[in-house]
């Protein structure tokens, strides 16, 4: 059992490693962080799938990591969807074209630094003032628009408290969409489809997401977020349930239990939320710092008009954390675990019951190896079944598969869903084909 | 033609675009860089693969990143493949770690800034400092050893001169993986495996790269390099042919054509070369001052010994078209091409055959996608067949497909090799067949 051995099969951006959890580098703590914030931040570093380096500032450990690359892959898949081609910035930017558009001074958690010759930099907290002199390289003609670019890369933000985990750190995971238009229609209309790209992405990752009406900032007039409901939230909307209508407390002007103002009938109703996506209409402030203007088919000079669109993966997973837990740990959806299914083998005093075990949980580990199910075998020795299904709550594995004296009693493996109390058997001629099927399950 | 359409299909982790070469962001540009320094700056500037934000800063354009993708990719499978589990860490650290291991004020290219609070920070540009006393808070046991840590993120150097393109930058892609033992024999077997990994790594991305002895810098007595060949690198070395050993300069006491010291007979050629990797013993250096021991089964107290093993994607992406170009442009390896497949429609001036023109192309390109084959197709109207072929040679996609009025005559599609001079005409019937096969082919 304790041969070095690790299954690699590749078929997505992660190999599908099926894991001994003996070798998992970050094991769980038994002891609660004392430090911890938030539930996200308290689960996530209990459970070794983050790790502290300083205030704001973590490292991902695999198991974090997993989850982090599968938010971040249906997050890519879906402005892929809507056209979007992927770039990559650089974090490192000079003072000039923050300078070209009047912010370098303006933001006060911009981290500033200098290089070889005194030269200035930041790092990057947002790109409209690096993208849109890209954008200007790169167009001739009215033909080349709209333009429709994304990445998913790394923000640095100052914070003068980090706070909450994952929600409010000082160096994150962001992809930020830009689009650029020929006109304001044009923006307006591919507002709605990156608004139901978003319902998609958070549909897909298993969260509730309210579309939320918001200030939209120094920018624009309106623009839209999209509200996680939770206690632990830092942000107040307004939703109403009769017309699903929302509005963030900035904008509203109201209090808890007042009429819809839509005159739906319906009441508002105050909540606590994160703020896990926004679209933004940009207007022309930053194509007119950057004077991107372009002749169109009548020959006539437009000033081109943006839109950005943000989510946040790394907040995205601290706020899954936030709604889906309990007081034994947390519960991941199917679409983001790190693994879908764990196998725990139990102990026995009798070595030939061992034995059958093993057998029992390798044949089943390489079966679904074969299918592509991404599987962590918790084979540890010496740990009583109370420590395994502690972890396996902690750490949250949809499904849970146990095979012990007692289920082979019945030629059978107990089946429990995390998100279910109860457990059931399930015959071992059976089990593969009945994970696959739950895998493969929307 | 213009109608805005992009078929996406996700099989890696970047999904699938079937992409139309009018609506691709980063157009080619007819001038060569005045300023380029190297062949890799100047033909993926031109080609729109990279941008330059500053000197040694570069954005990736959408066909510079999916080649930095598929090598990253690619390194990351034989990370997986040798044991390693991918890790994020972060690029913003606090100066702690740094003093612990006495390397704050050692270290000349490192970028330093300040947070809140007045705090110290840099920017990441290795991190062995960071990791050990990571793994120090995981590793309870002997049994917890080797472990085997790796990540692919991005490293910053406060270059005094940045330059060669992607060959020396200030911001940039590295893999990294760190090893940690219970023994030096340990740490050596698995140097050899890790070796073994770096060679699939680069035969599997299609560039030579010797094994070349060197000196280790201030860790160890002896590491190894991947070096290169190529008129444009930096480090030169000594190779002998007859027993394939290299020597950096650095460590090798002598000069070209003397007779090679393994007493093999051959003689040693000095070359010029770029450093695309490189392993290296640590020793103890880093657990040293981390006081990261371990009692072994025997109850001994060990010091944990490291090792660390570098690739540079980015770099190695710089690498490749040092040595993979010629007048024309680049000359992309299948393994790493943004597209594997150039599908070129030509105009006419008969309506109908565009017509038809365009329902070949059409019909090849849904086939392919629906194979999983990469495909670019240049669907430009108003462009001369020299400018579309020009451009097919300089962004040097592996097979390039050519649909008008002649070939139809034929009932073919011209095909052509970046890599070869000869032309075919293979008939519409068989063209898919080929393709597929063509792409399937090591």
């Amino acid at each position: 059992m304790t041969t070095f051995r690790i299954f690699v099969r590749f078929r997505s951006s992660y190999p599908i490693v099926l894991m001994y959890y003996s070798k998992l580098f970050g094991k769980t703590n038994k002891m609660k962080p004392a430090d911890a914030d938030s539930a996200n931040a308290q689960l996530l570093l209990q459970a070794g799938f983050i790790n502290q380096l300083a205030a704001g500032i973590f490292s991902y450990m695999p198991l974090g990591l997993r989850v982090l690359k599968k938010i971040q892959d249906i997050v890519r898949e879906e402005m892929e969807a809507i056209g979007g081609q992927e770039v990559y910035l650089p974090a490192l930017q000079p003072k000039e074209p923050w300078v070209t558009t009047g912010r370098w001074d303006t933001i006060d958690v911009m981290f500033k630094l200098k290089g070889h010759g005194n030269k200035d930099y930041c790092l990057g907290l947002t790109h409209e003032d690096v993208i849109t002199p890209l954008v200007k390289q790169y167009v001739n003609s009215y033909k080349d628009f709209p333009v429709f670019l994304y990445q998913i890369q790394d923000k640095f933000r100052n914070e003068a408290r980090a706070k909450s985990g994952l929600l409010r750190g000082r160096e994150f995971s962001m992809k930020d969409f830009y689009s650029f238009h020929l006109s304001e229609e044009d923006r307006a209309d591919f507002y709605l489809k990156a608004a139901d790209a978003y319902r998609k992405v958070f549909d897909r990752i298993g969260i509730q997401a309210i579309y939320t009406e918001a200030s939209g900032g120094d920018f624009s007039k309106d623009s839209h977020e999209f509200q996680t409901p939770t206690e632990s939230g830092e942000d107040v909307i307004y939703f109403c349930e009769g017309c699903d209508y929302a509005w963030n407390k900035e904008i509203f002007d109201g209090k808890n239990g007042d009429t819809c103002p839509k005159e739906c009938g319906g009441k508002v109703e105050e909540m606590k939320s994160i703020e896990v996506g926004n679209i933004f209409p940009l207007g022309t402030k930053f194509t007119d710092a950057n004077k991107l203007t372009m002749k169109d088919e009548k020959g006539e000079s437009k000033q081109i008009v943006m839109g950005s669109y943000g989510i946040g993966p790394s907040r995205v997973m601290g706020a899954v954390v936030e709604v889906s837990h309990d007081d034994r740990g947390m519960i991941w959806p199917k679409s983001i675990a790190p693994y879908v299914v764990e196998i725990i083998s139990l102990s026995s005093k009798d070595e030939a019951v061992v034995a059958r075990i093993n057998e029992v949980a390798s044949a089943l580990h390489d079966d679904l190896e074969k299918s592509g199910v991404e599987v962590l075998w918790d084979e540890r020795e010496g740990l009583s079944p109370g420590e395994k299904f502690g972890d396996a709550d902690l750490i949250g594995i949809p499904l849970r598969l146990v095979v012990s004296e007692k289920t082979l009693v019945e030629d059978s493996v107990e089946w429990k869903e995390r998100t279910n109390k109860e457990f059931s058997l399930v015959k071992i001629d059976q089990i593969a084909k009945e994970v696959k099927s739950f895998v493969n399950k929307k």
